[in-house]
């Protein structure tokens, strides 16, 4: 069956705090958003790479962590209702006859769209597969490499592989949800954040976690899904043991590449692509914006603050070219306030003009 | 006596956000920074004009009031201990032969720097003063526009004229630290946030403030220093008052006048500063660049979040201006952690590497 095609007023490829800002902006002109990215969660390198680390230079937060900055971002957002494909990533554009495009994910879901904004940071999300010969035929039929909501994992017996800390916060997590929890890592030693490691550490005295290191898994097997993984233990005597599983989550981290966008015919130098950033981060190819970590132009500094700047420009010259003949009359949010697509409003408070008291003149 | 000169890296001219998160970018790359400003405090327009309101665009704040925008800035710069010269305007400029500059006030404070960047948003605050003939020669004798101290009027007594939030804040501040406050307005009707307007109203109910509605100031008297000043009743009998005082402080309200700074030999356009947006936000006279709403280039828009991008992108130039042969790596701060001038230091907690319980293998 084809899937419905969903359409908007600006597309946003990424899903990182320059493509959640962008929402925002294009929200104060009335522009609609839908955002795709390869990830199962908003907040690109934020979330993906460092969401319990302090970032020290986002303008007025002497300190904030990244995970926090996204869930103000997407708080902030919030009255402007963007959609989002999360867990796909998008694969190929047509441009059509009347200047807009269409955009297609791995998956095969299709964007329309007046305004292609590929805030695409270092690149789509891959995960780091490990290397078992025929591991295509089990993705998502039990194995996956990101888990996108863990109720999918309710009652179930899931092999988690992985040193970091997705390995060590998922286990903690689907210790309470799965029926069974088994860590596997090749090294004796975990990498994470202190606390985690040290839950994790509890919930295996608790046997609520298997945990086996070192060890690594060699093979799935299953019927048309996965029923069990070969694991060898690491020691000397290399041991093998099967273990039923309906779940094998392999979590060896994600590198961000830059991915079929490379082909898209945009100018690209140094992995980035070339913006004008003269005017409003455009492409050589009209309508088609980047911005973020994603661009490059004299003097770009991959910064979040940067992403914020460029986001905002770039809806300006998204609005022009959507509505050429109007006029754009630019109001502070402190002025104007802020229109909700949900019908929310959101105000400063008037100055009273009010005669005070009865005593003058006294 | 000649005053001692001021010297530092880059001197920042205008204290609002765009001025204040300069600091911040100059101190990662170990630059020092001085701000002067022609108001008595940080902040800006944020802070002159609308403290109390919120912001609904600051990236990272679905709602924050400008005033604690400003506070969470300076708490941020806090590290890198800038110096200020409030309450003065940067009036003259000098390049030396060795590409420096010297910038004085209209105080005659001196400043040296390698760099100069105008922050100056849309000019310096200058208060709009009441027409009373000799005023000059009670400034800052007991007349004064501005409240830089309070503590100046301890137990003084104190003529406050307006019908503004700063009138209105200024007359509550002041109750409990002059030993007499006269608050006087030409019309009955105040305009301001509800709360000072009914705090104000308690206050004259409890004696703590006179309130003379609607009346004007007239003249002002006394022998080198503000004695008292002549107070006319806009009732139908026009009666004359002279009321003995310290301190006569028009709160009028400011407004902005980009002021001497036009002719300083920048390439202005619209009463603001043209720059080189494609790379550093330089002025045509190299060495002093314009950032925050005191700019304009295409595209250019006055919002506090374009003000940030800007004046990291200028910190970075102005590095390399004065360390033509350093070559600068960006560090995530994340990464890197911040390096106070004050020997402080901020820096994200580690990952541990640990090996997990003895259960393994199991
Ligand atoms: C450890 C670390 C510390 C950092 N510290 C700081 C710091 O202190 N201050 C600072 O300013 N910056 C810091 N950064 C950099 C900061 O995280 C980036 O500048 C920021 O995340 C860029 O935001 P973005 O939205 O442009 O891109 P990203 O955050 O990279 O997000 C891009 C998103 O686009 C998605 N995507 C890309 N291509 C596709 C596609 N074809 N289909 C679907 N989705 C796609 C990706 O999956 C990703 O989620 C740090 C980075 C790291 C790794
Ligand atoms: C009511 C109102 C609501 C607003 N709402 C929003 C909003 O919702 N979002 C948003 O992004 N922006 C908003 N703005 C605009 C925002 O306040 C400005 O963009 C911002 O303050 C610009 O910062 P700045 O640091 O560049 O300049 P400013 O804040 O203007 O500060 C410049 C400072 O430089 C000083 N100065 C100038 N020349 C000299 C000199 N020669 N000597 C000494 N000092 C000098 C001035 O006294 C002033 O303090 C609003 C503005 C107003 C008035």
């Amino acid at each position: 069956m084809e899937k419905e095609m969903i359409t908007t007023d600006i597309l946003i490829i990424g899903a990182g705090p320059t493509g959640l800002f962008a929402v925002f902006e294009a929200g104060l002109l009335k522009l609609k958003c839908h955002i795709i990215d390869a990830l199962a969660q908003p907040g690109g390198q934020c979330t993906e790479l460092y969401p319990k680390k302090p970032i020290y230079d986002i303008p007025g937060f002497p300190e904030v962590l990244a995970g926090d900055l996204v869930n103000n971002l997407m708080k902030q957002i919030e009255p402007f209702q963007p959609g989002f494909t999360l867990g796909e990533r998008a694969e190929t554009i047509d441009k059509l006859d009347d200047g807009t495009f269409i955009v297609t994910t791995n998956k095969g879901t299709k964007h329309h769209t007046k305004i292609v904004a590929i805030a695409g940071g270092l690149g789509s999300f891959e995960p780091r597969k490990p290397t078992i010969d025929g591991l295509e035929k089990y993705e998502d039929k039990g194995l996956a490499y990101m888990i996108k909501d863990p109720e999918d994992y309710r009652g179930k017996k899931v092999v988690i592989a992985g040193g970091g800390d997705s390995a060590l916060d998922w286990s903690i997590f689907l210790a309470d949800v799965a029926s069974e929890v088994t860590l596997v890592h090749r090294r004796e030693e975990f990498r994470g954040a202190l606390d985690s490691v040290e839950k994790v550490e509890e919930l295996v005295d608790q046997d609520k976690i298997r945990l086996v290191t070192p060890a690594e898994i060699l093979d799935i097997n299953g019927e048309g899904a996965v029923e069990s993984v070969l694991l060898q233990h690491n020691d000397e005597a290399k041991r093998m043991e099967v273990i039923e599983c309906d779940a094998f989550i392999p979590l060896f981290g994600l590198a961000p590449k830059l991915g079929p966008i490379a082909d898209w015919g945009l100018e690209i130098e140094k992995n980035a692509i070339k913006v004008d950033n003269t005017l409003d981060y455009q492409t050589n190819i009209p309508g088609i914006y980047a911005i973020g970590d994603v661009n490059t132009y004299p003097g770009k500094l991959k910064l979040i603050l940067c992403g914020f700047h460029e986001a905002t420009l770039m809806c300006q010259s998204a609005y022009q070219r959507i509505f050429p003949d109007k006029r754009y009359v630019m109001k502070y949010t402190t002025v104007g306030g802020i229109d909700g697509f949900d019908g929310s409003r959101k105000e400063a408070e008037k100055a009273v003009v009010k005669k005070i008291g009865n005593k003058q003149n006294v």
